[in-house]
């Protein structure tokens, strides 16, 4: 557990580039001042903003180049311009050279989820990455995964998303056996995916380190049911903007009815000390940083369109998945599950 | 098109049964009152209510039953004890006879769907029936399907549920070609399961009566970007309850932030029209009503907790696609495709 955290910044990455990236980076060094930094980017575009941030220059290095993956790359574009020279190449090297204990990108997901599975190779035992996210609910928050990776999942990847997701919650929030929940729908006779089916039955019998809840529905995750959401990638990205939608869509109707009469308007004013909390409870900013698990190291993935303050919020988990070796307790509790997993088979084979 | 629509309604379905059955239809009876109901239940329950309701009774015709379907049995279960007698299959069984022109039920889903797939049948050139949502957007109004009557759907089912749900938006809005979009995810390299891509490839070649808008993503449900979205049941059904779970946890912030201090107490208190018109806007009882399309009948389902109110606007919906002619209008559609689907087969046929 390294006491200083040393992050990796694709400094060009995102919609605006090194003008996000090296103030957020600065804002999160403020929370956590053990911080040190390796910014990869143009030198030309980095040297004037660090000159306006002498605290992050104190803390950084800088790692020359002027190749960047573009947001609309495609993954096999970026692979094939921007393999061995790009900022997002040589951040997530970074990490594989161990210089860096984690990478932060505001780049293009599928470039980097791409890069990243070519650079830091997926982790033994493990079949597929998952990009995992914290959801704000009405319990706190919870982690939800896979939501957007892969496409489909057996029921074999689906215990591993189960398991790399507890031991981000152990890594984020301290639980000592994080809630897990299948996302399923409720009708009867349907009952779920076979894959989601013989999940919930591997997750009851092995014994893992977590609790198991069995399924959940979709109005589960607002309500916090449970620390671990786990579904396949499709269903995951497809909640995930769901609710992004159906919140940007309140938020205006409740503008709308505001700004409606002077009444209205004057009431707005008076309760704007309710709004700004409320403002700051859903800002989508505060829960920025998708995390890519199941690959030999760290990478998170900001929002591309936030600003320095998302853009902080994102290295300030990155920092906690470091600090709390996030890959090291992926890869015990998989060795864990295989283990549970070859015992049941020769319990099996005994008992047959 | 009939000009007097005759619901047949399940008066013994809900978390409420009659209680909120009856007043429910008396209150659709007001808005629409050509309307004719047959209403499916205990007589012993019911006299009672109608005794208070006398506009409903006078256009009223009942059928005796004391079997009623319970909220917790299972689809099987349901078959076996309320064959031929509880007020569900009855009220089924009444659209089949063409007694009736829809039947309405807030009895439980997966009942409703296995008797109604029993009972009317699935129409012919149809291979599975859907439930489709209409959803609150920014725009107006959509509609998703399916929300859960089955998981998972090959390209020609999706290309069912988009000519399904077409006709539907036609009934309902009077468009005359409603845009329709498959909900996908937005990662490049993998963009969607097979299923999806080829149902896209059918509906951008094919000659249907609707505008195929491409692949959307979860969050343009809310923006309203399609009339139409198409989704397989299993997606479509965590999207949908996602949907939800978000709306309760917003409003719920909301309530918790204005009730934090005097001044937004007071504020609160000014601006209660706004959120008054707030409540209104995205109350679920004004969008209650799954429809059941693809059967050789219209059937309702409203949200089983719900009241008269939210009962009433189950009603509403039925009235709307009996009035105009639903299960026509579909299976006209689906005729053209599969003429369409000839045509093209045999044009590579003559071309290979």
């Amino acid at each position: 557990m390294p006491d200083k955290v040393r992050i990796a910044l694709d400094a060009m990455g995102g919609d605006h580039g090194a003008a996000v990236v090296l103030p957020g980076a600065e804002l999160s060094l403020v929370r956590h001042p053990d911080s040190e930094f390796i910014l990869v980017g143009d030198r030309a575009v980095l040297d004037p903003l660090l000159a306006k941030l002498p605290r992050l220059a104190a803390a950084s290095t800088l790692i020359h180049t002027d190749v960047a993956i573009r947001m609309d790359d495609k993954p096999s574009q970026a692979l094939r311009h921007g393999r061995w020279k790009s900022s997002m190449w040589l951040t997530l090297d970074a990490v594989k050279k161990r210089e860096a204990d984690v990478a932060v990108s505001a780049g293009n997901t599928g470039a980097l989820m791409a890069m990243a599975k070519f650079v830091l190779k997926t982790m033994p035992g493990v079949a597929r990455p998952a990009i995992a996210a914290v959801w704000p609910t009405l319990r706190g928050e919870s982690i939800v995964l896979d939501v957007g990776a892969t496409i489909g999942a057996n029921a074999r990847q689906l215990i591993e998303f189960a398991l790399m997701g507890e031991a981000m919650a152990r890594c984020l929030w301290g639980v000592e056996r994080p809630t897990v929940g299948l996302l399923n729908i409720g009708v009867e006779e349907i009952k779920g995916v076979e894959q989601v089916r013989e999940a919930g039955r591997l997750l009851r019998d092995l014994r893992l380190p977590l609790e198991y809840s069995g399924f959940i529905e979709g109005d589960d995750i607002a309500k916090g049911t449970v620390d671990v959401v786990v579904t396949e990638g499709f269903t995951g990205n497809i909640a995930l903007k769901t609710a992004e939608g159906t919140a940007n869509q309140l938020a205006h109707y409740l503008k709308l009815a505001l700004n409606r009469t002077f009444m209205s308007r004057l009431g707005a004013l008076l309760a704007r000390g309710a709004f700004d909390a409320l403002r700051e409870r859903i800002d989508p900013r505060k829960h920025n940083g998708g995390v890519f698990l199941g690959l030999n190291g760290i990478v998170v993935k900001s929002h591309g369109g936030t600003d320095a303050l998302g853009f902080a919020a994102a290295i300030d988990v990155a920092v906690e998945m470091a600090r709390n070796d996030l890959v090291a307790k992926i890869a015990a509790d998989v060795a864990e599950m295989n283990r549970h997993i070859g015992e049941a088979r020769s319990q099996q084979a005994v008992e047959a």
